[in-house]
């Protein structure tokens, strides 16, 4: 017997199994179990009685609250596909998204009425706007809120097995450092797998308690809309991110466990106001969307009294592919803990990860030759939107190639070096542009700093700097060269330094290399390339 | 992108990222992952290399070793369907099931060579004998032992890709209290989805240990199989049932959980040597394979100081469908929580079930109604072998029929009754042949008691009670029948008593009572029957 594989079945599951148990939490609501799915489901029935359509896109702008929760399940109940927009990103790219996706709806919150303004007027095909939470005050938006819809529906829950597994459940846009976003297409399936191994390697229960402290459109924080729901535990609902409102949240709520990016992490270990919350309930912090380090992990650890780990994923895997977290017959002191938990990792249940040089061979296990990471998992996106060529490229070989070059270390852990555009060839050699910043940012005038490969007649590429300094210090190109041939390998050395005053960077805060490359001659190398 | 599910991932996973973990240990041997492995990918070899094709059936007749465990992951490696045998079968059983599946291959322990040797001659279809763990002696039997044929063998992992998750990867006969045993085939998909969705529940974790105490044939045996290894836990094998060598291997190996039928857990409770042991790594025990009482609930958890509960499972299902570990949120005295942990319980993550009267209406939640348990479940058969019509019957609706009459708790749990050929209609009224069974029991001066159900021209049907007498007591008919109407609504008591020396069971220790209709006129009943 094949049940379709949909994470709908998760909420059913937790309605059926825990109907009065806490499901979400957000900001003075709650929501049980019983509750969380009747709107899920008046959601669904609102979508279909206004003439939403099996695959019909419908789009949400919001911060993290319990609508845009309601509507992971709610949209696929509609049989519609949910497209959840990352409110960093600017309108022009935000109409893109929308005309490319072709979404039929957008529900928005009114923190994003003014953004939505900018751009409405070059939408093709949304022809409704719903307000999420407040009262529609302008004629270009739907008459009905989100609430008022809800109240005024029908709740649909589909026959479970209508559903085709196969099908685009979700589409999210990646976020385009190199060229327009992308529209990753995940399937019923590969949610539901995803979140089925991950919950199983976190031993995720009834019990546990989640803060959604990354926003729900972003790679890093959507898996937990699934993998909390399955077993029925609890919601929190954080909709910005505040350290001391994290604080308050973990302690009132009770709070095991969360997902934060460095800076984020950063921002917690470094609030004065910690200790004036109660964390004793914190289990572990999982950290991901860039690259971690050592110190942090320990930092976590020490002052908010939880383990803390790495993770590693991207948009078109669902996301998750590695985990940090320490296993268990692994006996080493605690520096050396931290170093492996600041690792990018290894594969999650469910995964298969390597690492392969450019004639797809594994490269060896020893922490120098680098390849590019690829994974085949269940959680491997069916596609890119509309991009056929873009999809057979990227899955070539029943593997998804990632474009994270990374190294393995003797114990089969892996470490990203740099994104495979940002590899500098020079002389036949590797060279990480992430390393060289890092050495770069440990000279105390530097603020900010950005490596590129530029070209060489004598050695094809060669790494050239683009720095910010700190205010009120100095440092010659001479002097910072110097510096890092103090430390690092000749061959790796910027041949040249820009200083600039700004680095221009994404919605989610990387460095827009390829604007660099057309500023200062440089070209996107790749290990590829060289075939 | 889509892998196909196959159990053999779990093992690769293992492999992969806990090579010089314990996985599993055997009397005096112990093997790492790597080793676990690499026997398995050798058992793969020897069997392609002997000419095993796709969708064999390579039968195996053991005790719980490492050598079966490896064939759970070996066979299919070879492409082959695995097919565990009963060992408390009768020889004509076991020939027939050999015959049916039509298998080629038969592995045998040493302690099965005479009973093979009674119905060898008997086999359409095996043309190999191999022994597992002795020299062989007899000319019936192929020269080379398991261990000469793994030593021998090239390793052969099969490419994942190239399973197809929809085949036949199992292949268990029913124990055919009714009819013939008949073969119930589970597919790659079935057994993947059913380890993640119980792994998940159970927490199942890379610190376990697990022992397993019931044979791997079972329904309650084999699911441990690949929820254990896919996390890297540890497996530890118990060949026959003793309760001084269960607590020995609790102690020795710091054995976590177990799983257990009734007659099992009553042993263990009542075993003197019981404070000889330390048993403090016990977390918890499952109870199945027949009903369980709170009595047993609370024996379990007080002498052997660990968490304790029911579950339920069928062969067609691979096999769990419900446990009864107590949820979380339910708060309730100590007596009220062990009758719920002896309960049916309620549906694992993955697993929809309904109780449904003879229309296929939800019966009500009040305890008292019975009806039939039908699941929906990824891990419910493919069908039974060559028996579409008895799939189609068991499968209508796209439900699973289980045969087994319940009724639903006010609070969702789910308790059974009666086999649903057992029930006794009469006046329009269900009677529990179970009910009466446990009243008759109850007398002093039985010992065992089935009751069936006999043609009656006023009620349609009665019962009647089969029963033996403890040596040295002594109760006529009417005595007994004035018991169950003292103990009894007037209906459901017995109009007459049989007494008797033996009750024929089955090799699972269940009464045949097809044999008692045959011989004292009686009627298998069902609410079917009368629409």
């Amino acid at each position: 017997m094949n049940i379709p594989l949909t994470p709908v079945r998760f909420l059913r599951y937790a309605e059926k199994q825990f109907p009065n148990k806490t499901a979400v939490v957000c900001q003075d609501q709650r929501f049980t179990y019983a509750q969380f799915a009747d709107r899920a489901a008046r959601l669904a029935g609102a979508l279909r009685a206004a003439g939403v359509k099996a695959g019909d896109r419908v789009a949400f702008l919001s911060m993290n609250c319990h609508r845009l929760l309601e509507a992971y399940f709610g949209v696929l109940d509609a049989g519609a596909v949910l497209l959840p927009l990352n409110y960093r990103l600017a309108s022009h790219e935000l109409s893109y998204i929308l005309n490319d996706s072709a979404a039929t709806r957008l529900f928005l919150g009114q923190d994003f009425l003014g953004l939505v303004d900018s751009f409405r007027t070059k939408l093709t095909s949304v022809h409704s706007h719903h307000l999420l939470d407040a009262t529609p005050q302008a004629d270009w938006l739907a008459p009905q809120n989100y609430e008022q819809l809800l109240a005024a529906a029908t709740p649909h829950r589909a026959e479970i097995t209508s559903f085709d597994e196969d099908s685009l459940c979700e589409l999210f846009y990646t976020s385009g450092t190199s060229a327009d976003p992308k529209g990753v297409m995940l399937t019923h399936r590969n949610i539901y797998l995803h979140a089925l191994h991950i919950a199983l390697f976190h031993h995720t229960k009834f019990e546990d308690v989640f803060l959604h402290t990354i926003p729900l459109f972003h790679a890093n924080g959507w898996g937990a809309a699934h993998t909390i729901t399955l077993m029925g535990a609890t919601h929190v609902m954080s909709p910005r991110f505040i350290p001391q409102e994290v604080f308050r949240l973990v302690e009132r709520e009770q709070v095991g466990s969360l997902s934060l990016v460095p800076i984020m992490a950063s921002a917690l270990v470094n609030c004065p106001d910690r200790s004036k919350y109660d964390l004793s309930t914190l289990q572990w912090i999982t950290i991901g969307g860039a690259a971690s380090f050592p110190s942090l992990m320990r930092e976590v650890e020490q002052k908010l009294g939880c383990k803390c780990f790495s993770g590693y994923g991207l948009t078109e895997c669902s996301p998750s592919l590695a985990t940090a977290e320490l296993k268990s017959d692994v006996a080493c002191e605690p520096e050396e803990r931290y170093l492996l938990q600041s690792m990018t990792g290894y594969a999650y249940p469910g995964v298969e990860l390597r690492v392969v040089d450019f004639e797809d061979q594994d490269v060896p296990h020893d922490g120098e030759i680098m390849g590019e990471i690829i994974a085949r998992s269940d959680s491997v996106m069916a596609g890119y939107w509309k991009h056929p060529a873009a999809t057979a490229e990227a899955l070539r070989g029943g593997w998804f190639h990632t474009g994270d070059m990374a190294v393995v270390m003797e114990n089969g852990y892996i470490l990203i070096v740099d994104r495979k555009k940002d590899i500098i060839v020079s002389g036949g050699e590797n060279i990480s542009s992430l390393e060289v910043e890092r050495t770069l940012l440990a000279h105390p005038a530097v603020y900010e700093a950005a490596v590129i490969a530029v070209r060489d007649d004598k050695w094809g590429e060669v790494p050239k700097g683009v720095v910010i300094l700190k205010p009120g210090w100095a440092a010659t190109e001479v002097e910072l060269i110097e510096f890092c041939r103090s430390n690092l390998a000749h061959y790796k050395c910027p041949r040249s330094i820009e200083f600039c005053e700004t680095l221009t960077k994404t919605a989610t805060g990387k460095v827009l290399k390829k604007e660099l490359r057309k500023k200062y001659g440089g070209v996107s190398g790749s290990l590829m390339r060289r075939q």
